[in-house]
């Protein structure tokens, strides 16, 4: 969501510290107006170090001040806020000068437009705006604050919990069960029926999709994505995940806490992916297999069996990151080594020959 | 589309039998109230065997009954319905205890809600639905039964068969044809112009698209699809052809009867698909090539070759999938080959040096 | 977009060469009443012919007359238009054959529906088209000849040029900015949030995305895109840029003038790509990556390196188009090479033992 740029009261270092829940270390010029990146930040701008580079050269950044790790012992002539996780209380900071912005269709107010379309039976909580031809169907269900954009459809009976923003062109198929805090971006569908038929002679006959979605808590779902219902249960969507644009995920599926999906990642039906797991851009992950947590996959694998907590994978098929390292630079020399061995049996044959 | 929760009558096994074209043997101890999958059916259940290692132990279903192969042979304390499709004719059992869900915008009966907009010249079956939001263009005729969702878009000239239903947030494009029972789900463009550029200077000159997409009955494309029109003539999608989520279908490209494409495959402009043939996940296909019918192509294979009829094809490029099956063993073993292939030569040189 | 069948006024053989800035060359039987591809063309329409076997063959053509290169010199007893570039003088004579089609929802002139959703301090260029149910937030600008087509979503101050197509079902986030004869096909999301997270012990805080999606003049969106807006500052989509369906754009990208992304490319955050380059089917670009202009990359191809200005690339990881030519050669012969290679050292070694 795009943020105003109204700017919010300035801050202290101090208040900045008890933000983030942080130490404040030293006297900016003045009051923290923003936060921005490294290389661009202003003096009454605050930025963040994390890594080793950005640390060793503190004075490089325009920043009035910097967020650092905790344990940063390095000298500094600039304010300092140590913190456990710099970029996240970066992110904080950001956060609290960039409100969220209320959309000009909401008016002055939340509330239910009088050009949506709103079922029988609904239930919304306090502070929820649904959108102008928004469609809700019958006994759905929205928590506090909810948010729900123009051409959004709610399938019936659809329950969610508080804090939950649903983006423009989203449909939420019927009975699904969305979490709090959750965020679906534009035009993704949650919901669909899988990918399911049976054979029957040369044709294929659908297997009905009796199953729901479930998206736990604290979830974001990118652009454009498609999650398929359960075949029967569900498919689950667990606390904290987060999925770039574009993705698939199948019938059944079910993608542990905390795990990212990057953009265009497939993941066929059945698979079960563990906890605060990364698969990277464009990986396609096949059906009924079990990935472990800890797990990353690097971009365009092909996984076809299943990973163990905490490996690295890459390639397709997929192959332990060390081992992929060595492969994809021998693969170029192929030709070459093609050339070395047909010369090497030649002239083996030849010393057998004159043996 | 999900299911009513309502249980519709119960069934004997006779009846059951009756629906599916097949025999039933043995007597359960009640009627039929459903069908479930073969670890979780409850007594008032049926599921179905068709692999033998659950034909092998039918005890280890709860269900009160079983459909099998007509040429089961084994044992059974179960009662049985033989039948030609187990599957099929268990999503057929499955699909009469879960009849379509009416959606809640609908109403007590179909008919053209007052808030869609309806272009001039319209016409549509009996018992059709269009539903709120939804925008119909001008001359376009809906067959008999046909549920047009939320926030649909059908271009002027589109013409639609019986049974068909468009997902919420569709959009097909003006002069499109859409044969009786078709599906599509949430999200799919279908008569997108494709991508068609003249090259002029360093720029590009759009090539106007003046061809149409024609889908024939019984196909069912998943959503957030996207099937470009002709250039000039049709993007033809022929009877019984399943897509699944976020395929891409460019110009003038033909698929085949029965054919499916699973999640995220690209097809590129021209392309012929044949019958009964199987892309899985994530597959590339170039551009102005043939694949043949009954051919199966392995997950994220890249195919730049037209391929014969019956072939099993994987990897990128795309091989015969028998000689891909050794080819990736080989892989992770490349860096020793190397190593193994430079200490050959090294000693062959030494025998050199030394003879 | 359909164009309409209505057949526009005949062009004689002059008016053609002036239409496309040619020379005519030869008088045909009579007017010119369309253009069609070579081998279906009749006589009363033009076709192009730019390839030697086209320009070889131009008796096999049933066209009225044929758009030739300026240096053609092979005999022609079809009368001919001379010109710099045909394939593109048969796009612009094909289009003059083809206007645009006036969507029905438009009705006898161009206008703000009255049933659109309009927010406050709204303002549009002359002859401003905007559908039913579309939603246009506060203090939007459209230009001159604007159209804007069902459901699409106009965030909150989306400055647009003139003459912009808007899709059905797209979605443009607050405060993007978008060129000149810019199209957007359907179900594209332009400025959704980027895939941006902060670690925070075992779980990730959103980064906050301030900025912005730019879409400079003459650029065309395909259908199903989702492109985000900058973290901080701007994703920028040049002139004449073109994209083909179900891309991906991550956040703070830079895509250069004229490059063509094809179907399903995704690229991730913080890369820039050069002008007039070419990305094929499927292809993924790792983040924060330089790539060059002119540059060429085959389908499926995984880029995780920079690339510099001219170089075509292909494979996983990419390596040069010519290398890889010969490694696929090779890789299927990988377990005869394996073979080879055993046998070699079990022979040398025989030799060792009898030495």
């Amino acid at each position: 969501m795009k943020r105003d740029n109204e700017t919010p009261k300035a801050l202290t270092l101090q208040e900045v510290a008890d933000l983030v829940d942080g130490g404040a270390e030293g006297d900016p010029a003045g009051p923290i107006r923003g936060a921005a990146p490294f290389e661009s930040a202003r003096p009454d701008q605050i930025t963040f170090a994390a890594q080793p580079k950005f640390l060793k050269a503190l004075a490089a950044t325009g920043a009035g001040a910097v967020l650092v790790p905790d344990g940063f012992q390095g000298p500094s002539d600039k304010p300092l806020v140590r913190t456990k996780y710099p970029q996240a209380a970066f992110a904080k900071v950001l956060a609290r000068f960039h409100p969220p912005h209320r959309p000009g269709w909401m008016g002055s107010a939340a509330g239910i437009s009088p050009s949506a379309h709103i079922g029988g039976n609904f239930s919304a909580g306090d502070n929820a705006a649904v959108a102008p031809f928004a469609v809700i169907g019958d006994d759905a269900t929205l928590g506090k604050n909810a948010v729900i954009h123009p051409h959004a459809v709610i399938g019936d009976g659809v329950v969610m919990g508080d804090d939950v923003v649903v983006g423009p062109n989203v449909f939420i198929g019927d009975g699904c069960r969305i979490g709090d805090r959750v965020t679906i971006q534009a035009g993704s569908v949650i919901g669909s029926d899988g990918f399911g038929w049976a054979p029957e002679g040369s044709g294929w006959r659908k297997i009905p999709h009796t199953g729901i979605v479930r998206i736990e808590d604290d979830v974001e779902i990118g652009a454009g994505n498609a999650i398929d219902r359960g075949t029967f249960g569900e498919t689950l969507i667990r606390r904290g995940v987060r999925t770039d644009n574009l993705v698939h995920v199948a019938h059944n599926v079910t993608v542990g806490e905390d795990t990212l999906l990057v953009a265009q990642v497939g993941i066929a039906g059945s698979t079960t992916i563990g906890r605060h797991s990364i698969l990277a851009g464009q990986v396609g992950v096949s059906g009924h297999l079990t990935i472990g947590d800890n797990v990353t996959i690097g971009p365009q694998a092909g996984i076809g069996k299943s990973i163990d907590d905490g490996e690295v994978i890459s390639g397709a098929p997929g192959i332990p990151h060390r081992v992929w390292l060595r492969v994809q630079r021998i693969i170029p020399m192929l030709p070459e080594i093609k050339k070395t061995v047909d010369a090497l049996e030649k002239r083996l044959k030849r010393m057998d020959d004159n043996g």
